[in-house]
C-alpha cells in the first residue's frame, strides 16, 4: 500500500462532468489499495473572474483581502469533489488550507509554506478517508488566509507529498507532460520522458506553465518525484526527478518563451555606487520580483538601467520606479510591454561550448533583434520584440534538433 | 460613540457598483463617530449557482461538504467589501465565521450559534477598524465549517449585536421595511413602522422573507432592536422591538403567504398509540422540520395523517415517509406540491374573538377551499391550492383594513 498525492488543475475541475471524471480517476487509485491525498485548484476561469471583480473596485486591492477573495475558488472545488466522492460511496473529507493546517509566512499572494503538521490528515488517512485539500492557500501564524501565487496548487501538492513522505506526487493537468516546447506554436514539439529538477526549474521560471517553480524547488529539496500527466487520458507523462547521466548528454532539452514580462528602463541614471540597490530595493519592499536586469556601461557619469517584471506587477513597479527616478534625479522612465523572453535550457550546456553563439546566430539570421541577454549554467534567455516569439521558438527548436522522431 | 451592527443582503451586494454604495453608507455611519461591525451575504445569485452545481453532482449532497461549498459565497463578499473600504482610506478587516469565531453546533446547513467570543473583534474595534464579517456561516467545535440556513446572515448580525451589546442592529435589504403584505401582489400594502418580536416571528416563519426567523428569536432573547431598512434609499424602515400598548390595539398587522411548502399525506394509517411519533421521528432524525400537521378522526381503526415540509426537504421527506408507511403497514402516500400557506398575524387577536371566522368566511365567499388549518395565539394559517395565493392575500388585506391611507 502506497500513499499517493494527486493534484488536479483548474481545467481538470472545469465542470461537473470533469469533476466526475476526476473522482473516477481518484477512486481507481484508491481501489488499488492506496491512501490518497488529493489537491485541487479552482474551476478554470473562476480565479480570473474574482480578480476582475477586485480590479473593478480599485487598482491595487489590499493584499490580505485579495487572498481572502481568491482563496474562495478552491473552497468550491474541494466541496464539489468531496460531494462527488461521497455520492459514489467513498469516505472523503475536504480540507481548507487552515484546516490542514498549511502554515505559511504572511507574504500575502506570494506566501511560502513553512510547515505542514500531519496529525489531522494521518487520523483521516488511517480511517480510509480520501483527503481533498484546497490548493494554493494556507494560513499564517495569526490566522490570516494566505495564497501561494498563481500555480500555487502544484506547490501545495508537492509540499503535502513531502510532509507525508508520499510515494509519488502526480500532477494532473490538461497536457500530456512537459514538452520540448509549446506544441501550440511548434507542431514538431515532443514530450520529454524524464527531466531533472534543475532543468524543470529553468523551464518553469521561463514561462513553461506546466508546473509552478516553487513546487519544483520543494520537490528538489525534499526529493519528491513528480509525475506530470494528463487528466484526460492514461498516457504516461513526464517524470521530474533527480538528474542522471543520460540527461546530461542532451545539449538542449527544451525551448521556453514568456510573454508575461514587461520592460522598464530608467534613462540617464547618475552612475554612483549603490544606484542599482536604490532602484531595486523599493521594488523588493513591495514584494515585486525583478527578473532580468541590464545596466549599460557608464557614459559621462550616467548609465541606463533596464529590468523586467511580470505584467501583473507592471503598474505598481512603474509607479515605484518613477518615484525612485525622481529621487535619484535620473532622466525619463521608458517602458515596453510588447516583449517576449525566449530561453533554451539543457544540462548539456554545462559541458558544451558554443551553444550561446549558435542561438544568437540563428536569431540574427531571421532578423530578430536581441534586446537583453541573461544566462545561467544551464539556460540562456533573450528578450526580443514579442511579435517574433513564435518564429524564434520554431527556428531554435529546429536548430537544436528537438523535433519529434515519430 | 455607539456600536452599530449593519447587515447587507445579497441584492445590496449584487455588483461592484452596489458594493461601493454599501461602503459609502458604512463610512457615513463610521465618520459620524460610531464603531462598526458589518455582516454581509453572498452576492445575489451566487448561492443558488453553488447549490445548482452540487445538485448537478448528486441528489442529496453530503451535509458537511455542502456547507463548505455555500459558505464560499460570503467569503467573496467580505473580501470585496474590505478591499473597497481600504481603497477609500479606511481601516477594515474581513472575518470568516471561524476567524471571529462564530461557534455553532454541528447541525450542518441548519447550525445554531452557541457562542461568539469577542476578543478578536474588540481588539480591532479599539483600533478603529471596520469589521466585515461573513454572514450565514460559523465553525463547530472540531473546526468544521457550518452554515445557519437560508437567510442566516440576519441571525449572524443579530447574534453579533447581542455578543457585542451593540446599540442597534440595522438590517439593510432591497425593500423599505416590513409591509402589511407583499406589495408585489397587493398594491395597497403599507409599510409597518413598528412591529413586536412575536408578530415578526410569525410573519417570518410564515414566509415574509424580510428576516430569518432565528434572527428574531435571538433579538427577542437578547433584546436587540432591529431596524429593517433599504440599502437603496434613506427612508426610515421598520423597527422590530419589544411589544407595547399601541401594538396590541391592532387586530391584524400583516398577511403572509408561503409557496415553499409541500403536502405529504399517509393514507389508511393503523390508528395505534404513538403512530404520529413513528411517522415524524425519522423526519426529525434527518433534521427535517415539519410545519403543519393534521390527523383525521379515526374511522374503523384507520386514520389519514397529513403534514407539510418545505420544498427543499420534500424529496428526502417523501423517501423517508414512504419507507415508514411500509413499516407501519399504512396505505399509499399522497403528495401535493401545489399548495400555498396564507396567514394573518396580529397581537390584537389575543383579545378579540371572531378573527378566524372572518378569515374563513372571506375565503369561502371567493370559493377558495381550505385544506388545512393551524392557529397560534397571534396568527391563523390555512393551506389552500397555490393558484389562489394572490387572490386570498388581496381579499384578506382588504377585509382586515390594512390598505394604506396615503
Amino acid at each position: 500500500m502506497a500513499l499517493v498525492v494527486q493534484k488536479y488543475g483548474g481545467t481538470s475541475m472545469g465542470s461537473v462532468e470533469r469533476i466526475r471524471n476526476v473522482a473516477r480517476r481518484i477512486t481507481r487509485t484508491y481501489d488499488a489499495g492506496n491512501d490518497m491525498v488529493v489537491v485541487v485548484s479552482a474551476m478554470s476561469g473562476e480565479t480570473n473572474k474574482l480578480v476582475a471583480l477586485a480590479n473593478d473596485l480599485c487598482e491595487f486591492p489590499d493584499n490580505r483581502e485579495y487572498d481572502v477573495l481568491v482563496a474562495s475558488g478552491e473552497q468550491v472545488s474541494i466541496a464539489l469533489l468531496a460531494i462527488c466522492l461521497k455520492s459514489m460511496g467513498y469516505k472523503a473529507k475536504s480540507y481548507h488550507g487552515w484546516q490542514v493546517p498549511i502554515l505559511t509566512d504572511s507574504a500575502f499572494s506570494k506566501a511560502r509554506i513553512e510547515d505542514i503538521p500531519d496529525t489531522n490528515m494521518r487520523a483521516d488517512l488511517n480511517d480510509g478517508t480520501i483527503i481533498v485539500v484546497a490548493g494554493f492557500q494556507g494560513v499564517d501564524s495569526t490566522g490570516n488566509i494566505t495564497t501561494l501565487g498563481r500555480g500555487g496548487s502544484d506547490t501545495s501538492a508537492v509540499a503535502l507529498a513531502a510532509a507525508l513522505t508520499a510515494d509519488v506526487c502526480e500532477i494532473y493537468t490538461d497536457v500530456d507532460g512537459v514538452y520540448t516546447t509549446d506544441p501550440n506554436i511548434c507542431s514538431s514539439a515532443r514530450k520529454i520522458e524524464k527531466v531533472s529538477y534543475d532543468e524543470m526549474l529553468e523551464l518553469a521560471s521561463l514561462g513553461a506553465k506546466v508546473l509552478q517553480i516553487r513546487s519544483v524547488e520543494f520537490a528538489k529539496k525534499y526529493n519528491v518525484d513528480i509525475h506530470v500527466r494528463s487528466s484526460f487520458n492514461d498516457n504516461p507523462g513526464t517524470m521530474v526527478t533527480k538528474e542522471d547521466k543520460e540527461m546530461e548528454s542532451v545539449l538542449v532539452s527544451g525551448i521556453a518563451y514568456d510573454k508575461n514580462e514587461t520592460k522598464i528602463a530608467v534613462m540617464q541614471v547618475p552612475d554612483t555606487p549603490g544606484i542599482a540597490a536604490k532602484i531595486l530595493s523599493p521594488l523588493a519592499d513591495a514584494n515585486i520580483s525583478v527578473d532580468m536586469i541590464v545596466q549599460n556601461v557608464s557614459e559621462a557619469g550616467y548609465t541606463d538601467f533596464t529590468f523586467t517584471v511580470t505584467k501583473a506587477d507592471f503598474k505598481l513597479a512603474l509607479a515605484i520606479t518613477t518615484e525612485t527616478a525622481r529621487e535619484v534625479e535620473a532622466g525619463t522612465v521608458v517602458t515596453d510591454e510588447n516583449i517576449s523572453k525566449i530561453s533554451i535550457v539543457g544540462l548539456g550546456m554545462r559541458s558544451h561550448a558554443g551553444v550561446a553563439t549558435k542561438m544568437f546566430q540563428t536569431l540574427a539570421k531571421e532578423g530578430i533583434n536581441i534586446q537583453m541577454i541573461s544566462t545561467s549554467e544551464i539556460k540562456i534567455s533573450v528578450i526580443v520584440d514579442s511579435k517574433y516569439t513564435e518564429l524564434a521558438v520554431r527556428v531554435l527548436h529546429e536548430v537544436f534538433g528537438l523535433a519529434g522522431g515519430e
